[in-house]
């Protein structure tokens, strides 16, 4: 699996991997357009400091329809006619719960990291 | 602070500020060759699948030296007489608690996230 390779050096779990890990729950719980799910993850975050680009969120969407995970069709938008909007949904269940097993596995093995800094340099 | 804005993106703390922070900690505590420190991190953290580099871990002491927190001495190694090595100690006290208290405060916001991302995404 390449793209497992380039989100883990080693060091703290990757922005990429955590947008992919919220996208995939989002659009399981069925909120699944593209700008939708962009500002409900930027204002979540805000409070914490972190305010994903848009451009990498377009990027964990794009990886997760590379990986097969999810799949994009189109809906007509209201009553519009002609106004098409992108809709995401889940392609492989059981890939999406392996990519979601992984990335737990990375943000316990960070928070341990973290906590052994926090142990370490001060106390 | 330039140092500060490059190490801070917003999402979790950078290597680099972690391995400022070990750095700072283990000159504090007396241990303070280059390579020791090195393999000593190296080792600390291989439990956790994370193994910096050496060339990481010689820019962060760059770094610290450039921040003006440490500053580096020559001391004659064992009975050789012509064989140096570098050894590094605090510089200023204030600024390395100031670097200090900084990460602290980076590495609490970046649990949070991580322990947010574990509650949204698996309960």
């Amino acid at each position: 699996m390449s793209s497992r390779k380039r989100e883990s050096t080693g060091f703290l779990l990757k922005q990429r991997a955590f947008l992919k890990l919220y996208l995939i729950t989002n659009i399981e719980n069925g909120r699944w357009y593209g700008l939708q799910l962009l500002d409900e993850m930027r204002k979540e975050f805000q409070p914490f400091g972190f305010e994903p680009q848009h451009s990498e969120i377009y990027r964990a969407l794009h990886d997760l329809l590379e990986d097969g995970i999810l799949t994009r069709g189109k809906i007509k938008k209201g009553d519009s006619k002609y106004q098409e909007v992108a809709v995401y949904s889940i392609k492989d269940k059981e890939k999406a719960k392996t990519y979601k097993k992984m990335v737990k596995a990375d943000l316990d093995r960070s928070s341990q990291i973290l906590r052994k800094a926090l142990e370490d340099n001060y106390s």
